[in-house]
């Protein structure tokens, strides 16, 4: 069997390439002559499988999608809150305004704004470094993002070095509100620079999962960013990454992504995988036209929408029995399934409470009489997160409080990993169920 | 044993509740007699269940938080475009903007700023409605995502129209752009009259939880709004709910919420819960001090950031053999299990696809000789999203087409739902998996 | 013979009304159907004689032209300071802006725009006034500038208050700020009343005639304003009425202006004479396109640029001779001539100085002797300001405490009223010069 | 005697000067160690005496004051219509908007803010002036001005030039829209440079008197600009020149006027003289806080409010009278006096118009019967302006026309200069008044 992923890429690559609005970035020469007619689309699975169709390996300026991945280079030497006090988190707004800045501290709104990439740049690295040493550092750290070496389009730079005179303007402003120190001409080149490192849709969409995986890449296995870098940089290109059409975008795509001037769309469902698109001709907004076509036709069809409540998830609880063990004994057995997030573990705390809590429990088999002990079944539990283990340990904690005798049945320590085991609860967690010969159902 | 979690809300309250800075809104007299010590928080899961610590069951007006819910009638009486065609759907960005209209056209920016809530209240029910009515209408639609039918505070409905000017002043602008047909006056009394609608913190919860349910009010079961209408809210609160601070909350706490400044705060997270906490102190934003600061811990606590990548997926797939039949012949045997969306299937295709295909497969045990037929053993498969129920679907048709027997086991039919059977692979699921014997690991 | 003065405005009204672009004023269901080939220009000089072309006694309602009659009512009745406590006076640059608040205090930008026009009415009379005592006290103003009782147009007031809603939207934030107390409606009801009022281009003429007569009105003779206050108005005229082409008014045709929307341009030149002028259809700006075009010919032709520099004044000094009489006495005979302000009364006070002054003394006719006394001729002096009249007065002191015998002939008490005599000098104050036999020039 | 005027200066200073609050530029360093307590202020006549107090003769770099000059230059040298296509006349209103260019275009708002006056200084010279020309330039322009030859002040211009960040900013971004053509970064530097040409309060007294003066240098005789040159320039200083506070200005102080961040602020009355003043410590707005205060103490002491009605003309007509002759004829004789502009000649020609025309003529001593001729006295007229000369010529015309004889008396060729004779009229105009021997009064 072929797999259908490639083919549903080339039917989307199809369905949204049939014609070619828009126009490329005319203030970037070297930009204005590129081939309009490439299109790409990629998806990369969080342990690195890229599945594609069009131009995938034809190179072009990472441009502003560098923006994000060096917002993280410098969130991770430097600190959020050190960040944070150069840079804010806010859309900007209004496109018109085009410096954005706070106007009492000249603080840039966001680093998905030119005078915030700016500052982001002029953070990474040491305050010694030159400016190569700095431009090194990021093109680096861009690589690892990448999980291969990248390197730059001397030509794109030379052609957009050479009418820089808005960065020109936004950094010496921002050099006027001491944003940044050094020379703002230094800042600009090497933004530049930066901005004219050259990937092609399957990078983008590896450093798009990258970002989905946490900050691991996939395929080198390597972390390049903390789960909080990850957070905040999704964060920021959800609210910010898309511009004065944020708001548009939230509702009608619904996924983190960033767009650069030379055509590329990267988006990342956190957790699930990254994408990437090319195409260069834009639209008002200065974002790819076919771009977006094909990200909003990926979102619907693949539930990348971060608003879409997925179904209501299937009961945690497989089966709850109470049975009635040969010497009178009374034991209840509750077999547990899948991934345990609040919900599901809350489903079971419900089950395993007294009647007189503090709320109104559903109509349900509960047992007359006393319960001696409990069986938590956990073997067909995948995964339980930090707030599901903090519930179910607890529950463990109070049963005993309460005189029960509790056996956890956790052959894959999904609750209680050896590492962090404790509570006194480690010598009840068996490997597998005992058999219940004898017992019957009450 | 008493259920944690009452437990957990109240040391949540106790910590965030130690002092009580900020003030009552003093422009609404109302208001600012208020008693501000009262504080309360409640979770409600999506099939209702409550639960609180505080002052759950203080009633207070709901104020702003009517927002986000008559947004959401006039998106199920209009549909979305209507809707649009009036409101938008960006950050307003800067507070000072106090009207925050497109500057051509008159359009509010957003359904969570005054003017926009203005316009959505104007554009609920009949044109011929008369204000009695229109307020009636959306009266009873709270009630339907509260789930029980809501009162009016008279006297902060008296105390906020007899200073409505800055609303007076909206909704004239709003009129003289022809947003809104209508008398402006009547939309402010109607408006003022929808902010003083009596809610408790128990209330909201239940409200927050209708969105997280796709719309399913989850104590009456009744659907209030559909899945696109809740997703278009959710968005929107999301982008616009608190404010100018919007991007800060995304990266801070990380999930849809709106505030209202009798001292609410309402937030979402989708599929899992509703939260509601209520202290009437408000910040410089017009937000309740220890609500942000409940809601901020309750994010932490909880992993109820939305940007928060879940712990990489335990495989889809449980075990994958390929056996030796005594026949001779050859049966891969794949065994599913947990909840299948894209990522999921993902590998599963990949497993099931040949090593020909365009991308390159992981190293495995994947047999060399020739597979007959293939097993997909779906029964411990919880549920099966949209993309992954196409993806499955067309590889077992792939299968086929290549000449091989599928067999798919789905008691519990998370892939081929009895009303949407077809592909002439109904035939082929059995509720089952029958016996291997003599068949043997290869 | 005829005067030429009429025939001079007809030329103008053929020369600038030959076409006839723009259009009314569409908001205004009556304007809109105002006849908008009518065209009228009136000059009226500062005794009240009035020239015209064209329709100068067509009616037509005041609109915006209002506005500062309405402010010079507020100053005269509050003060300079209470008022600009409550309306600023700084233009208010761009047009979008439509309200033109100040950020923090709500203060609206000036009295020329809305707000201000709207906050200047709502001060207006007593606060215990009822809205038709407030409205009356206006007309009864405005008829006092006009010099004729004017009357409302029913018809426009119903028709402007009928679509009201930007000034109702503005009245409700100024009421939401403070900027003034009591009812928002019932300052938009007596405003747009205010807007209503019925002149002809003759009346405007008049009521610019009234403030280039400092304030008297020239047909009655009676004081409707004081200089202080028409000097203010004229100054925000100047800076704020023709709106967001303030700077283009100014550098282009230099004279203080107020346009309204029916079409009337007013301006003044201060103390030489109003003009007005009325034709309905308006530009992008909302002034009348043949009105401003009249206004740029009349500067142009007339000379009413404020900044072009009048020719240097003539030598205020007629003739400076020394004479030596009959018993060897030196008399100094200095004869002044025309209006004697700050330039010709320093040109009088080098002449009368000592060559050891701090400056560099002009070659001339100095005497070298000593001189006993000097007479000071001041009959051909038609008007000496308060400038000039301090330092010539300080002149004829200094001069006797040099020693010398000083004699001042001021037949038309021009230096010396009889009411300010003084400085022991009027004694020597004599009415015609005593004739000079036997003295010869030295 | 000694002249009072710099007496009153003195006085001027004390009272102004008493505190010295506020502060020096903190921002460039070498203007921040200049001695805050020299205090100064010159009044320069139109022809060319300047009266003086304090630190007249004390050097500081001219800063903002240069703008209008430089505008002068780029006026003179483009004409009016290729600077407006550079730089706008409206003023920028609020402060925070640092940049203040045209939303479209990018063209800077006017030539007083940075933005217009960097591009001023980029339109000086022809395009292939090098830097160094260009700031030539302007230096030998300005100095045409002072009349004499300015230098510049190296160490402020490192000092600026090693913080222009944010006139850097600006250029850069001036020329991104391509407001100018060149390099920013020498627009920046020659624009320091000019910035810190240095200048007395004498020079910029003589400088302001310059433009008092029609364009022609006092002391030198040289014309440096055009009437028409000069009347933009003090326009735009008018609308513009005190930045936010312009209208503040306008209603206050009343005259245009510039000031500069060294502490000297410049002002002008046209036709009569210019003043300058210099105090180094800043308010708010950067304004010289004691250069304001004397500035307003002049304007107060000194009639300078361009708004100040004067006092009403006496009457153009000194005496008029019908005399019948010995045989019978009859004469009218028209003695005119002082300086005639618009309203003087109104008079007479109201004076000698028919009962007929279009106008309600005064109550007068018109005689009944019909007139022979006419003979116009201008024995005591001492200039007649454009308009007045038009209005006058026209009625000798007419009243030819009409069959009358009419003689002027015009010795002084105040009405028909040698060079402008015609319309038939010279033959009539006489030195003198013949005697009237035998005519006796009406």
């Amino acid at each position: 069997m072929r797999s259908p992923i490639p083919d549903y890429l080339l039917e989307v690559v199809e369905a949204c390439g049939s014609d070619n609005p828009g126009a490329t970035a005319g203030y970037i020469p070297e930009l204005a002559h590129a081939d309009p007619d490439r299109i790409a689309v990629c998806v990369s699975t969080v342990d690195g499988i890229v599945y594609s169709a069009g131009d995938a390996d034809s190179p072009f300026s990472i441009q502003s999608i560098s923006k994000p991945f060096v917002y993280a280079l410098a969130l991770t030497e430097l600190g959020l809150d050190a960040v944070l006090d150069r840079v804010g988190v806010e859309p900007s707004g209004e496109a018109f305004n085009e410096l954005s800045l706070d106007r009492e501290s000249g603080r840039p709104l966001n680093p998905m704004i030119n005078a915030g990439a700016l500052t982001t740049h002029a953070l990474v690295g040491p305050a010694t470094a030159t400016p190569d040493e700095r431009f090194e550092r990021i093109r680096s750290g861009l690589s690892a993002f990448a999980g291969r070496e990248l390197g730059v389009d001397e030509a794109v730079y030379e052609s957009e070095w050479g009418t820089a005179y808005r960065n020109s303007a936004i950094a010496n402003m921002l050099r006027s509100y001491a944003v940044f120190d050094g020379d703002p001409a230094d800042v600009v080149r090497g933004y530049t620079r930066q901005c004219s490192i050259t990937v092609t849709a399957r990078d983008l969409a590896l450093m798009a999962a990258t970002l989905a995986n946490g900050g691991v890449q996939p395929s080198t296995g390597r972390r390049v960013a903390s789960r909080q870098v990850v957070r905040q940089v999704l964060s920021v290109m959800m609210s910010c990454g898309m511009y004065d059409a944020a708001g548009d975008w939230m509702s009608t795509v619904g996924f983190p992504a960033k767009s650069g001037v030379s055509g590329g769309v990267l988006g990342t469902l956190p957790g699930q995988f990254g994408i990437a698109t090319f195409s260069p001709r834009l639209d008002a907004h200065g974002s790819s036209v076919r771009g977006v076509r094909m990200c909003t036709r990926l979102s619907a069809d693949m539930g990348m929408h971060i608003m879409d409540a997925p179904e209501p998830a299937r009961s945690a609880i497989r089966r709850d029995r109470v049975l009635r063990g040969p010497r009178g004994n009374t034991v209840r057995v509750c077999s547990l399934q899948g991934t345990l997030q609040f919900s599901g573990a809350e489903h079971v705390l419900r089950a395993l409470s007294d009647s007189d809590g503090p709320y109104t429990a559903p109509a349900g088999d509960r047992p007359r009489g006393r319960i001696d002990s409990v069986i938590l079944d956990l073997r067909r539990v995948h995964s339980v997160d930090d707030v599901a283990e903090r519930m179910l340990r607890e529950a463990v904690r109070r049963l005993r409080l309460d005189g029960l005798r509790v056996t956890v049945v956790d052959p894959e320590h999904v609750l209680y990993p050896h590492h962090r085991a404790g509570d006194g609860a480690s010598d009840a967690v068996v490997p597998s169920l005992a058999p219940l010969d004898g017992y019957r159902r009450l």
